[in-house]
C-alpha cells in the first residue's frame, strides 16, 4: 500500500518589511520579520504535483508588502491578524493560516530641532506575535525572546537529589542569569497591543528581579504568575529559560579568596546549560501553547 | 485564585562529548551534543522552591560523560536509549525522560602505515536522534538536519493560483534547492542503527535527485515515500524543506540572454524563503512526530 | 633550503569574565570577553617543539580571572592595560602583548527599595578596547561594534558614474541604514575612559542623525570628524559602515503608489550590501589603525 | 584645522552567485560569494558628497553576474582576476581593486543513467581566493577556512613556562583539534588553480595528521612547510589555528578511570580557546599576507 500524507503546511518565511510613517518632520517606523504558513486540502500538490490549489509563497511575500502599505502596521498582532484573515480566505482549499511576526525595536537618536527621523536599534530582545485562523476562528499569541536577565545575588540552590554522579556543591548565593523566551495567549484582545506587551514585559522583569530564588523553576513560576495575575485578558503563558551558568572561579591555587563583601569573579559559560520550561495557567484555563518553544 | 502549573520539563542542554575508542593504532570516535529533558511530579519546585525531587542538571551532564566511558557510544540512538532509561528511573517524581542527540560526522584523513588516528570533520549535515521514555515505554526517532541539496534542472512551477498580488511568472525549468531537516519514527528497532540511518539518508537523496518536480511539495512526498517504502521498520517521517530560492538573473539590461544549452547564472537568495513541511505515513500508522521541527 | 618562520603570535581568545562589585545592597558588574596575543622570540617552539619560552594559554586565562579579582575592572581599557603590561613582561622571549576586550552592556532592572542587583542586557552594540604593549610602549584603541543606525530621510544618491552595467536609478530620498564598527586611537589618555567612550559614541550617533547625506562616504567622514573635532585626545578613527540596503518595494503591479507624505514600505535586504571604510585623522597625525576591521 | 581623510575603500560585499554549466545531461556548478573593494582618489565623495567618481556598488553586483554569464567561472582565482582587472580600470579615480571570493563545494548525488544534475553541498570547509590589482600589477592569494581537523593521539604539551598562575598539568597524550584558516601567496600562477588548491589542501591535512606534535605551533609550522616544500609557485603561507580544546573528563569522583588502551571521554569545549597564528615563508621571500586573518 502506498504511503499516505499526514499534516502538512507551507508558506513564505522571513519576509523582512520596514514600514515608515511620516507626520511632517516626525517619522515613526515598524520593522518586522513575517512568516506565513497555510494548510488545508493540499493532497493533490503532494501526490500529483498539481498546483491548482497553491497560492505561491512569492504571492504571500507580495501581500505582506502590499498590506503594510495599504493598512499600515498598527502592531505585530494587528498586522498578523490582517494577514491571517486574508490568507485563510485566499483559496477554497485553505483551511488554516498561521502568521508569525518578529518585531525589532528601534529608539530615537536624540536630535535638536523639529526633525525626528533618526533611529538606533535597541537590542534588548525581540517582540513576537502569532495569529492563527482556523476558518473564522482566530487565536493570538504574544511574546518575546532574547531578553537576557541577571541577578547578582538572592539566588541559592540546595536540598536537591543526590546520586552516584553528583559532584555539584550546594550554594547559598549564586549568580542567576537567563535568556527569556516567553509566549502568552490572549483570551480577550487588549485595546492596546503595544501597551499590553509593555506591561507584560515589565512584570516579567520585575518578577525576575524581585523573587528570592531557590531554583530557576520557582523564578519561572513567579514570572508567569505575575503576568497572569496582572493582565486579566491573558489566560496562559509559557516560558523557556536557559540557565546561563556563571561559575565562581576557583582562585585558591593562587592564594586568593573569591568571595566577600566586595564581590567576586565568575566564568560566563556557554555550554552545556540548564533549560527550564513550563506553562503557567489561569485557574481553569485550557493549555494551548505548544510545549517546545525552542528546538533544544 | 492563584495561577496553576501546566506542562513543565527541565534538563541539561548541549553537553558536548567526544568518545575515542582505540584498537591498537586504529582509533574511532563519536562526537555528540546531548540534551536531556525530564518531567513528572515537579510542582513543589515551581510553587515552593523545594528541590527535594530535583536531580540537578549538573548531575545529568556528569552522567552523560560517565555513561560514554562505561558503556561506550554504539550509536546516537543506542546511547540516547541508555540515558533515557536511566533518567526516567532517576527519582520517584520523574515520569518521563527525553534525550536528544546530535552527531557530528568525521572522516579519516588518509595516512600511510598502520596509524589511523587523524580525522577531518564532514560538514554535509548533522545526524539526529531522540529517545523518549514514558515510564517503561520508549520511542525512538532518527533524523538529519543541514543536508543541502540542489537540482539544476527537472524542476518546474506552474498552474498555480493567481490573485491580485501575483507577479511570479510560471517557469518550466528552474533550480530547486533545499536544506533537508527530516525526522523518522521507528515502529521496530533496526538491528544496525548506523546502517539504517545510512540507508534512509541514501533514499532521501536519491528521491530528491530522481524526481521530476512540479512543486517542492511533490518532491517532499517522494522523499518521504522512498523512506517508508524501503525501510519496513519506519512508520512515519516528517520533512521540513526550505525552498532555497535561486533566481535567474535578469541580464537583458546588458543585452545578454541568461539561458540556453550552455547554462545560466542565478542569484542565491537568503530571505525570504518558502518553507514546505509535511508528514508521510505508512498506511494506517499513527502520526506522532510533532508538527514544528523548526521554529520559523 | 628549508622554509623560514615569519610573523607569529599566540594566545588565549575569548575568556569570558563577569566581575561583580558590591557596595552593600547596590551591586555593579562588568561583563567582558578578553583575548590575548603574545609575540616575540618564539622560533624554537615552531621549529623544534620546545615549549621552554611558552607561557601556556591556559595560564593567560587564569591570569585574566585573577587580575579581575585582584585589581577589579575599572574600564575595558584600564583592564586591558593591566593585562598587556603583565604579559609583555611574562617571559624573556616575549616582546609584545596585545589584549583585546569586548564589553557587553547591562542596564538596571528598576526595583523598589534599597536592593539593586538585577540587570537586563542592553543589546545596542558592543564596546571594544585594545591595548598593545611593545616592550614598555603601550597604545590604546577604543571602539564599538554592532550599533545599528537608520535615517528615514535626508539621504540621496545621485550623480554617480554610469557604465554598461548600471541599472540603479538615482534617488533624492532614501532610507540610509548601517551597522557601525568604529575604532579610535588615543594620543593622550582620557581621565575617564567610560566618560570618553560615551562622548565619542554620542558624537557618532549625532553626526549620523544630523548629516544630510549625499553618500554614505560623506556620512562616514562627518561621523569621524565629529569625534576628532570634539575629543582632543583622539588623533585617529577608522569606521567600517555596511550599507544595509532598504529597497522601496515596487507596488505598481498592484495599482499602488509606494511614496507620499504618509510614508512608504521597504524591503530590509540581507546580502549583498555596500561596505564603506575609511580613516579620519587629526591634521598631521600618523595613521596606525589597521585597514581591515572586519573580514569581508 | 579640519580632520583629514586617510585610507579608504568601498565596494559591494557578499554577492552570491551560482553558475550552472551544461554539457548535455551533465551539469556542473560553481557557487561563490564575491566581495569587491575599490580605492583611489576618492576624497571628493567623503569631503563634499560628490559621487562623480563613484561607481555604485549596485553596478559592481551587476558586473559580477554579467561576468559569470559572459566569461564563466573557471576557478575562484581566475574569476577574481577578471573582476579585479575590470574594476581597477572602471574609472579614472580608481587605483586599486581587491576581489575576495568564497567558494562553497558541492558533490554529485550518485544517480543512475546519463543524467547528472543533482548535488549535495560538502561542508568540510570553504575555499577562498583574493585578487588585488594595484594599477596593472595583480597579486593572487588562495586559501581555505573552516576545515576542522582532529588527532586522537601523538600530541603532547609539556616543558612550558610556569608562573604563579599556572595550574595546567603537563600531558604526554592529548587530543589535538583545530579549525584551519590558511592563506597562501602565489609567486607564480599555477596552470591549474583547482589542482593546485587540491594539492595544497592535501599537504595541509597530511602534515597535520603525520606530525607528532609537541605544540600546536610546531604542527602549524609543519603544515606551512609542507605547502612551501611541495608547491614551488607558493612563496608564503599564513595559518590561523584555534586550539579547539578537548579536555579529559575527570571521572575519579565516580570511581572510574578515564584512560587506558580502550580509549577515553573528552569534553569538547567552546570558549576560551588558544589561537596560534604564524607565517611560513620560502627562504628569501617577502612577507606580504596581512597578519590578522580573523578578528579575534
Amino acid at each position: 500500500m502506498p504511503p499516505t500524507l499526514g499534516q502538512n503546511q507551507y508558506g513564505k518565511a522571513e519576509t523582512r518589511v520596514l514600514r515608515v510613517t511620516r507626520e511632517g518632520a516626525v517619522h515613526r517606523l515598524r520593522d518586522l520579520n513575517v512568516s506565513v504558513a497555510l494548510s488545508g486540502d493540499l493532497a493533490e500538490v503532494h501526490l500529483a504535483g498539481s498546483n491548482a490549489a497553491v497560492l505561491p509563497t512569492d504571492t504571500m511575500k507580495n501581500t505582506v508588502y502590499a498590506f503594510a502599505r495599504e493598512h499600515g502596521i498598527a502592531s505585530p498582532e494587528a498586522f498578523g491578524a490582517l494577514l491571517a484573515r486574508h490568507f485563510v480566505a485566499s483559496g477554497p482549499a485553505i483551511r488554516r493560516a498561521r502568521v508569525r511576526v518578529e518585531e525589532y525595536a528601534w529608539e530615537r537618536v536624540p536630535t535638536t530641532g523639529e526633525k525626528a527621523h533618526s533611529f538606533v536599534r535597541a537590542g534588548n530582545g525581540t517582540r513576537t506575535a502569532q495569529v492563527t485562523c482556523d476558518g473564522g476562528e482566530c487565536e493570538t499569541l504574544s511574546g518575546l525572546t532574547g531578553v537576557t536577565l541577571l541577578n547578582t545575588t538572592d539566588s541559592e540552590f540546595r536540598g536537591y537529589l543526590k546520586d552516584r554522579f553528583t559532584t555539584l556543591p550546594e550554594t547559598g548565593d549564586r549568580v542567576l542569569a537567563t535568556d527569556v523566551t516567553a509566549v502568552w495567549r490572549h483570551a480577550a484582545e487588549p485595546a492596546d497591543w503595544d501597551g499590553s506587551h509593555a506591561v507584560a514585559r515589565g512584570h516579567l522583569l520585575a518578577a525576575f528581579a524581585g523573587t528570592y530564588s531557590r531554583s530557576l523553576q520557582q523564578t519561572l513560576f513567579a514570572m508567569g504568575s505575575a503576568v497572569i495575575d496582572n493582565l486579566p485578558g491573558i489566560d496562559e503563558i509559557r516560558l523557556s529559560l536557559p540557565n546561563k551558568h556563571h561559575f565562581l572561579v576557583d582562585l585558591e591555587p593562587f592564594g586568593m579568596r573569591n568571595e566577600g563583601p566586595d564581590g567576586a569573579v565568575y566564568i560566563a559559560a556557554d555550554r552545556p546549560y540548564g533549560l527550564i520550561e513550563a506553562t503557567v495557567l489561569r485557574e481553569g484555563a485550557e493549555a494551548r501553547i505548544p510545549v517546545d518553544l525552542t528546538n533544544t
